[in-house]
């Protein structure tokens, strides 16, 4: 079975901060970890039923199966990236990980 | 743009219960939705990089594009789903919609 990471980051309190860090420097950083199949960015605003919701990004990871992610996590690159969302990611950011099935 | 709709359901207390609901009265319902152009299921738990996550499922729906989903959103199909919501997700649950680009 496949695998995915998600990744939400609530809004940070300087918007334009956030998006030329990810831009420069994060997301170099994370073109760099092996094993991703693919990477999907929400563009724009976060809605949900009641309104606008408290996160700013949401970032989808795909990986080829559990095992190719647990090996992502061991790699150094992913580390420097890990690393990297202390330097812009400070209004939190919430990471989960799972195995799925098309329905 | 493509777009994403993320549903995260909190953990149930009787997860037995839910996963009967969910199978055999609330897919079916799902199934009926027109404009949902891909489904795709967490298979087995959810994990964060501190422990376990606070979710029991996620499901992520994908759409053509916004307004596909928008148009979805208005169907009487979506309102009877998201109407059995009531019947199985009383843990709680948190729905994400937002466009989205491949990086």
């Amino acid at each position: 079975m496949a695998a995915n990471v998600l990744v939400l980051f609530n809004t940070p309190t300087d918007t334009a901060a956030f998006d030329a860090h990810y831009t420069e420097t994060h997301l170099p950083l994370a073109r760099q970890i092996p094993g991703i199949r693919s990477t999907t960015l929400s563009a724009g605003p976060i809605g949900t039923p009641q309104g606008p919701a408290p996160y700013y990004m949401i970032v989808q990871f795909g990986f080829e199966s559990m095992a190719a992610l647990q090996v992502t996590l061991t790699s150094p690159e992913f580390g420097a990236a890990a690393a990297d969302l202390f330097n812009f990611a400070g209004a939190g950011v919430t990471i989960l990980m799972y195995e799925t099935r098309d329905a």
